[in-house]
């Protein structure tokens, strides 16, 4: 099968074996989701090395423990957990020690023809949901995530800063919960896809204007500005959402978070049923960020579009 | 009156006249405890000028509103709001936006033969408290304070990370709530001090052996190191309290906050009240931490005194 593949920090469609599927299933991938991670895996965080990829929706083709799964469109949680610690008996392997992640972490991920996860990790595609939108499940629930840690209300003053896909899934998801929430942006045409009727946005220079307001500010910038931007915004006491993994060692101003008593939560991974749902219930019109779509055989194509200025969600396609 | 002031970036012993109490009460301090913020101020930090000083015990000598405060010995809650807003009103006014601090922000302090608070923030002194043990009472509110933030069971394993005068303070009260606390630190005679039934005391070297293993650390070193062996330390979803202002702009890995999904929690100010009565029922044996005591008019040598090496807290006697 062809896969996309990081290999010594080189990246090459490469013709390999369809995976053996030992104890998990055999996932023949439909359509997959190019994320900025990639990108910085490709890049070199991290040291991985493999297929990359982690956003995709497939079909199951093999199972030996839930042949019930067999034909079934499915979507899977990354995060594949030891299955013995403590954390994934609770029945969350996020933060398991031992494990390995789709595409990210010790796991050849989705870009490409078939990939194994364990039963446990899949969850099937209700009928509502579009290929298209189920590619974002796991983003989204990335984005969505943030409720499990925060709490949200109607009257929280929430911004989220940064107008790229991860920002404006944040802004969608949480503005569901927040009646008081806005999107912080460089680019007016992202803001003008990220609006609705629920989402506000305003350029940088006259969100510095709403200094000391928030009570929760979520940056999805993946920048230093964007964490200073952040403190300049929160109100004393306030929370300061960390989605972004941007590499290398930062200068932040601790004394700041002291004096003013912030809290800074840092967030990954979210659950995937609550995505799920918002996708099927049509809550968050997630296809309206979808840039171009590529087949799989031109995914190195696909990975140049990606990093254009301006793009968003590039999807892959599998051809066969 | 004598009083210990930072003018223009030099310290001097001044003559000034004693402060006019307006609507506040007039307190003649008896004795009062040098932190490192004073130091810090010095070396300009918050390019405050004044009288520095805000640990302090003393005897109200005037009061418009309450003349029962009259010769009342008392503590003083150090920072003073507005009185109108929404927080002040709630009763807590540490981050009143218009709030002077006692010695630290538009307000002078204590290290001076008077001060001035307003009869809302003094606390009488239960008569169990030695003038000695309630010059601690504004750190050991700051140490725990943390409480207020954090919840702290019995079985929450917690590190704190420093063997200052603060450092110390957080592991004695905290090791009140938690049976499994330590205490990390570099000074085998600082260590000693801090060890009590309570704190067992681990040097720095030996804490790295229990990496990813604490469900809260206190960062109470003030030193970047300080901050990455907190990281070190933390479990997933861990918390990190973030106690001292370390000036300038630091160093730091973000994605690891994100990745291991830590909390970080600024804490500055707690309230006297449960501070107090843990000196009124000697939880916690403070007078261990005196170094050394200088009278007001020897305050210069004392300010000397509190930087050298191994010293931990220095007092200053008001002398009349």
């Amino acid at each position: 099968m062809k896969a996309l593949r990081v290999i010594k920090s080189d990246l090459e469609l490469a013709e390999v074996g369809v995976p053996a599927k030992g104890d998990e299933c055999l996932v023949r991938v439909t359509k997959s989701g190019i994320c900025n991670t990639d990108l910085e895996i490709i890049n070199g965080y991290a040291g991985f090395e493999g297929t990359i990829g982690h956003e995709f929706v497939g079909v199951v083709e093999e199972s030996a423990d839930l042949p019930e799964m067999i034909g079934k469109r499915v979507v899977g949680e990354i995060n594949v957990g030891c299955n013995k610690c403590a954390l994934c008996k609770s029945g969350d392997s996020r933060h398991c020690a031992e494990r390995t992640v789709l595409g990210i972490l010790g796991r050849d991920g989705c870009h490409a023809e078939f990939l194994t996860l364990p039963a446990r990790n899949l969850l099937e595609v209700p009928d509502q949901i579009s290929d298209y939108e189920a590619i974002f499940a796991e983003p989204l629930a990335a984005a969505y995530g943030i409720t499990e840690q925060v709490e949200i209300s109607p009257d929280t003053r929430v911004a989220v800063i940064g107008d790229g896909k991860l920002g404006i899934l944040c802004a969608w998801s949480l503005a569901l919960e927040s009646k008081r929430l806005i999107l912080i942006g460089k680019h007016r045409d992202k803001l003008r896809i990220a609006e609705n009727e629920n989402v506000e946005s305003v350029t940088l220079e006259n969100a510095l204007k709403l200094k000391r307001s928030f009570d929760v500010v979520v940056e999805a910038s993946g920048s230093e500005s964007g964490f200073e931007t952040a403190l300049d915004l929160l109100r004393p006491r306030g929370k300061l959402v960390l989605k972004s993994t941007f590499h290398g060692k930062s200068k932040w101003e601790a004394w700041r978070i002291v004096v003013d008593e912030i809290t800074i939560i840092g967030s990954r991974c979210g659950i995937f049923s609550p995505a799920l749902n918002l996708l099927k219930d049509k809550k968050v019109d997630v296809e309206k960020l979808i840039s171009e779509e590529f087949l799989l055989h031109d995914s190195i194509k696909a990975i140049e579009k990606a990093r254009e200025k301006g793009v968003m969600k590039v999807v892959l396609s599998m051809d066969r």
